[in-house]
């Protein structure tokens, strides 16, 4: 049988927007001689709708759509992700499904069976799970053939990948022993560095048990934090890939059951490097238009995070949507200037320079009664961070261009940034991107465009947010390479002070740097919405008490 | 038996002190001649631990910590509330726990069934559910009682008062079938108004049908946005209220089962008004200074908002603790500064001025040439709020008050408040408070205080932001009144416009509204923290996308 893996870019709530993507891809599935078409999870919704379940109207909304995708689905059959009321009045509310959908009308229902409820996941809040599996008979073209439907995690439960057998149930082996013939699995899988490789590992390795080959379908864009990479994938009945749509891109695989070795289409997926670059500029073009902006503006200081997130924004919008703005004080380095001046040259991006040397001097003023000659100290620093972001937004708001924040993950972590100042906008690009990375990505950018974009000075000059004469970063913080270390194995990896020391790093460093992770909670409690790239990005997924004293 | 119920403010996380606390009240509860103590939901490591959870050290340090505590239960029995890790290496790792102490050790231990994961909660992120449950047996003082021990939501499970059976089990029933004599509820139970009544209706009607006796233990005080409100009950076995603990304080209430109808302390609830400031008024204190801060300092704008604040935070901390700043510019009313100053010193509280005209002329100058002569707008109102929320976290910064947040419900709700701006701050102490009530809770803080500290002219004049000439927030919102309703069914009930407006709203008015809700997600993303007190609060409990294009 012709199958075709439907990778689209979902916009969450926008169910007639999805709903007429879902149409389009079928008709052109049918167009390919497809004779089933596969769409990923809660497609008809777009992955994650969150809170959005909590409005029965919105459920209604949805299963209203998936019967009028349903009445165009005629000659092909198409699998589609969608929400459906529990008619049972035990149990939470709603299902994560999945609809047959055939000679215009729904066939058969599927209901997932494991609800991911840690990290970013929180599907027990909304789904119950389904009660019991069995196999679907797509039937189309005059053809016929046995599906066991999986929805995502349904394929993420074998022990031999995982540290603990989460679940009491396993819904693969439910619809493999009823006689599945071929496995697919209705996905909505996020990126991280390294899980692609782990993915289809796990999947061939479980599949490659039972003999029976598998679609794999995935959503690509970028939805919030969470940027879901496509890399559909159809692999053998022996494990082995052999069709792969492209990663972070729309897509349409087709796949013909009966010629597995031959001529299908597979795609490479990225490395490592390209991999997070491509789902950073993924991420933010997708919040940017999603939320309905066209243009941002950031503020560039000449060091390597703004010229990273600058990177970042002309691949995903154009040169012509970004402007960089430079907002120099007494305390810059004229290098720093120079640097950011070259750096937009480079790109090509529109430049403005607002000094703030004479609002700081206001601020001084206005605030000498009241600060009553104590010395200077972080307020200073903090005042000219907050002017910038003044500035900042004030573009944003006169102009319409959504301001984008260039912090760091190691930077988020040890809370070396200012809440109001450069902690100001819409979205924090790299926010989950430790400084290691943020070299790595600048070089990687420079070597991908065969010249030097980001000028070397920005590269090799000492980390310094110039707030202060002659500042440098490691005044403040331990050497990045081993804060990026610590902040790994404490922040993804939830290790103890104690284990990390054992890990071969200086124990009152550890501890050090722990106490300022725990005590900057209250910051990014404020700060926008990051990127996700990593296994545990500070945002939704990580969910520590504020006022809390556990010292460890 | 004598039983004593022992209601504590417990801090996330503080294990060491929580198992301090627990002991002394061990020691007081057996100084007063009870057989049996009962403390409250997770009391060891303080509700809700949140991602501490994912720490494997936090866990072991619980673990460890309640050995200790059982070896000082000697003389009495004791069920505490902890967390015990899932020695089954299938389902997740851990159980919310309760474990009888007696005879210096752990004599028995019971789990939580029942396990909410909906608004604030999360706990089946954490926990897997009891397999099975049983009543245990209590053996102090030469008493014998059989107690069925229920956690929290295991006793929140009557169909009658429930909108669903969101659950499969029933362990009330469970429990006594098994032969308890007496239930026992461990509880972290937060305030929303209204929920007191609810709550003691809910469990009196569940044990009447049981006839059998109830303990209700609660813990009190603050944690993030959760306030805890004590009033931990004792109900006969025909589910009348026979003891009640303090409500929004510690306690230790002692209840003899044999002689229930005498002389058991049943201290009152206080009404909605008077509930809803204690609240406000406990959130705050307890996020202060669990956060480790002293002082607050606050804009005083001689609005409803801000002096409700005010009122909040010297009855939280203390006069000498509240530091008021009004920061005039050419847009406000000379009222307003009068209403102010009179606010402040009818609080008697610190009170200073620092006037923004001339930070907010040099901000015009600056960026004259980039704004190029295009008409003011709300970008220009915006730089003045901003301006601000820098000098007052540069007063924060300085002298390390918190800065408190004076927005109401109403406001963050359609977005009207600057990000940045009037939105700094670590706490944002009204921001579940609907204007109306802003109102209702002045007008009762003047009547209990019996004179006019909140001034007549503040509650008479037209609400105003003062940020252009002669505004008032009726050119840009519609009344209050229909406002706060429509945000009632929209926010806090999932209406739908449609629905909403058949309750008898402008339907017109309905769908601006909730474009104005959901258009200002971004801004809710970015506040700071802000104590519940309805039965839906921004924040924490309530989890919508933000780049989304739902619209009705």
């Amino acid at each position: 049988m012709k199958i075709a893996l439907a990778q689209l870019n979902y916009i969450v709530g926008d169910i007639p927007g999805n709903s007429e993507k879902i149409i389009v891809a079928m008709e052109r599935a049918q167009q390919a001689g497809a004779a089933l078409v596969v769409f990923s999870e809660l497609a008809v919704v777009g992955y994650p709708p969150k809170d959005l379940l909590a409005k029965p109207k919105f459920v209604r909304d949805n299963e209203q759509a998936i019967e009028w995708i349903a009445r165009k689905a005629q000659g092909i059959s198409a699998l589609v992700g969608f929400v459906r009321q529990n008619p049972n009045p035990r149990g939470r509310s709603l299902y994560n499904a999945a609809a047959l959908l055939q000679d215009g009308r729904i066939a058969a229902e599927h209901y997932k069976v494991l609800l991911p409820t840690y990290d970013v996941f929180d599907e027990l809040r909304y789904f119950e799970p389904a009660p019991a599996v069995a196999p679907i008979t797509v039937e189309a073209a005059g053809q016929k053939l046995t599906i066991g439907v999986t929805i995502c995690e349904d394929l993420w439960n074998d022990p031999r990948f995982l540290k603990r057998k989460l679940y009491h149930r396993n819904p693969l082996a439910e619809v493999i022993q009823a006689g599945a013939q071929l496995l697919v699995n209705v996905s909505a899988s996020p990126f991280e560095r390294g899980k692609h490789g782990f993915r289809e590992k796990l999947f061939g390795t479980q599949i490659s048990d039972f003999g029976v080959p598998l679609a794999f379908v995935n959503q690509v864009g970028g939805n919030d934090e969470l940027i879901f990479d496509g890399a559909s994938t159809f692999f053998a009945a022996d494990g082995r890939v052999v069709a792969r749509a492209k990663a972070f891109a729309e897509d349409l695989l087709l796949v013909d059951t009966e010629t597995l070795n031959g001529g299908a289409r597979c795609e490479p997926y990225p490395d490592e490097a390209a991999s997070v670059f491509q789902t950073l500029t993924l991420g933010l073009k997708d919040y940017v238009h999603k939320c309905g902006f066209k243009q941002i503006v950031l503020g560039l200081s000449g060091g390597i995070d703004s010229s990273l997130v600058a990177c970042v924004a002309i691949e995903a919008l154009g040169k012509d949507a970004v402007h960089g703005v430079a907002m120099p004080s007494q305390f810059n380095a004229e290098a720093s200037l120079t640097d950011a001046r070259d750096m937009a040259a480079n790109l090509g991006i529109d430049f403005r320079v607002v000094p703030i040397e004479r609002i700081r001097q206001v601020f001084d003023t206005e605030l000498a009664d009241i600060f009553d000659n104590l010395p200077r100290d972080v307020t200073e620093e903090n005042i000219q961070a907050r002017i910038r972001g003044n500035l900042l937004m004030a573009l944003s708001n006169k102009y319409g261009w959504m301001l984008l924040t260039t912090g760091n993950k190691s930077e988020m972590a040890v809370g070396y940034c200012t809440l109001y100042g450069d902690m100001c906008g819409g979205l924090a690009v790299i926010s989950d991107v430790p400084k290691n990375m943020v070299y790595r990505l600048c070089r990687y950018y420079n070597e991908w465009k065969g010249r030097q974009i980001v000028p070397e000075g920005v590269f090799t000059k000492a980390p310094s947010a110039e707030l202060r004469p002659n500042q440098t970063d490691q005044d403040s913080l331990p050497p990045y390479d081993l804060l990026d270390q610590i902040i790994q194995l404490y922040v993804e990896e939830n290790r103890s002070a104690e284990e990390i020391a054992a890990a071969g790093l200086d124990a009152t460093l550890v501890r050090q740097v722990i106490g300022m992770v725990d005590r900057n909670e209250y910051k990014r409690k404020q700060a926008p919405p990051g990127l996700k790239v990593t296994g545990k990005a500070f945002g939704y997924g990580r969910r520590v008490p504020i006022a809390q004293r556990y010292r460890q």
